[in-house]
């Protein structure tokens, strides 16, 4: 059992505009980002089933296809497999991210590692 | 997939102070937790693997009868079956808490139904 200090774990470099922090465990993980005004984390998708919780500025999340705009104290409810993307707001946005089963969306480039959207 | 709008979702009682609202899905579980000035939910453990986040506020965690400082936009990752509880610090805290498997801390009262941990 550990504190997770978000503030004091080195960031990992995303997408452009994008940096984060994960902490895996045995049957979740948790992640959060921090996006620039207008960033995007492209679109990708992954076994694990994810929530994601808007904790400040807001977000566009594209969910199969469709934009589903999110605010700070909103969430979304990402099934396994499903492509999903994210665009940042004008203000930017921290996102909290928790996937079961776990994975690192840092352990590499995720979008490069985990099977990005090919568009079917 | 959904939106998860949670103040919008209807808030279910918990212990004294202690209101909330769930999101079950296939593989994790969300939950948002209000907790008002001091107020406490008691020790408890379950099989699910838990990340507690800090939204608002800060809080008290007993963990394995260590107790942990936590505040808004720090976290806390804990293993199943470790018995927690927590307590509000002097301006309430609200809290997201992911579960792997899913749980739904709202089912009947979690505390109740859910093994409450009996000291050992």
């Amino acid at each position: 059992m550990s504190l997770v200090d978000w503030p004091n774990l080195d960031a990992q470099p995303g997408p452009p505009g994008v940096t984060g922090t994960s902490v895996v465990g045995t049957q979740l993980a948790a992640a959060v980002f921090h996006l620039g005004p207008g960033a995007v984390a492209p679109d990708h998708h992954h076994v694990s089933e994810e929530f994601v919780q808007v904790i400040d500025g807001s977000v566009e999340l594209t969910v199969a296809g469709a934009v589903y705009p999110v605010r700070a104290g909103q969430g979304f409810l990402l099934p396994a497999d499903v492509p999903h993307g994210a665009t940042a707001g004008p203000g930017g946005c921290t996102l909290l991210e928790c996937y079961a089963p776990p994975r690192d969306p840092f352990a590499a480039h995720p979008t490069a590692k985990e099977r990005p959207h090919d568009g079917n």
